[in-house]
């Protein structure tokens, strides 16, 4: 009986630490969202408007209550597009590709920040409306994780890698942009469109499969 | 000169057997459609309507001028969805899951024709609508290919292959379905979420990788 035990316990013990060992990296899939100015919060939602806290994100961010609605050149709208907060120091529409064609958009695929010659897009809130020449964007790909991770993965700040995803509509995603930081923790960030395509939802897990590194 | 002449006309012919012979698979994207039995086409479109032809498809298949609005669970639209001809013996809708999380349904990823226990969905015509208990499916992605180009790739009808998909948004695409036909000419099925996530669009070229075959 006590062998039978001991048995147990070693197994879940061993099976734990297999576990924190492993390469697997949980996914969290971001729906399109805004990431706004100051300036341009004002003219959206009022002057010294404050955003409501939603729900805490990764890194000190946050999806607020607000929402807007995006317009692009085929003039329709998204409506009920998140904004993330805090306010950045440059204004930035994160969309799907799907998003985009039904927007009549073709905006780059960049890393967040990087919005020079990116898209044109409005966004209208309840008290205004602002036309952007660019900051619309379709994010790419990418893991977040601690120093700490990455030494695990193997990996550093800027690599490029490819990612394993099981299942039903499984397969290899690449170009994925590794992302080293203090206050990140561990995730790979995809759109909608690649969860739909790969058959993935926040919190399942995929694995890095090969490394690209130069 | 004509050294010159005969080494510029060799390269030509040397390119063109060499891009028959390779593995490329053209792209086709399908976007969400509806195909309709002739007595679901009576209540939509009225007693003995006749679908008007807007493009040939393959397989002797058309898309039609006609469309349809499509309601699910959570009782929005989406309208614009086109019809399929000819008709068939089953009424079965094929959304992307994008479409199918908008419209709150979970339809399986399914080979078209297999819709038993499929999502329900409700059909909008101009004259009628129609409540499917069943019938809405997630298409499952494939490849279309002649008996010939079949030997040409080393497969056969029902295998499942992966394909390699090259540029910034590359990849691997698993559990490939084989579909082999005389009246099929080569092309690899996708719906528009597969396409968006891998940077794809019709016309674009993929190549097998690797073969599962049992």
């Amino acid at each position: 009986m006590n062998e039978k035990l001991i048995e147990i316990i070693s197994k879940t013990i061993a099976d734990t630490i297999s576990e924190r060992n492993s390469l697997k990296i949980p996914v969290g899939v971001s729906a399109r969202h805004v990431h706004l100015t100051k300036e341009h919060l004002d003219i959206l939602f009022g002057k010294d408007y404050i955003l409501k806290k939603k729900k805490e994100l990764m890194g000190g961010q946050f999806a607020a209550e607000e929402c807007v609605t995006i317009i692009g050149f085929k003039l329709n709208a998204i409506e009920k597009v998140r904004v993330l907060g805090p306010l950045r120091d440059k204004t930035q529409v994160e969309i799907s590709k799907t998003d985009a064609i039904s927007l009549g958009l073709n905006p780059p695929i960049r890393e967040s920040g990087d919005i020079k010659g990116s898209s044109p897009i409005t966004i209208v809130g309840p008290r205004g409306a602002i036309s952007l020449k660019e900051g619309c964007i379709i994010a790419k790909r990418h893991i977040h994780m601690s120093p700490e991770d990455s030494k695990r993965f193997n990996v550093k700040d800027d690599d490029i890698i490819s990612v394993k995803i099981n299942g039903q509509r499984g397969g290899i995603l690449e170009n994925v942009q590794i992302r080293v930081d203090e206050k990140y923790t561990l995730e790979m960030h995809i759109d909608t469109d690649e969860a739909n395509c790969m058959g993935l939802k926040s919190g399942d897990f995929v694995e890095i499969v090969r490394d690209n590194r130069s």
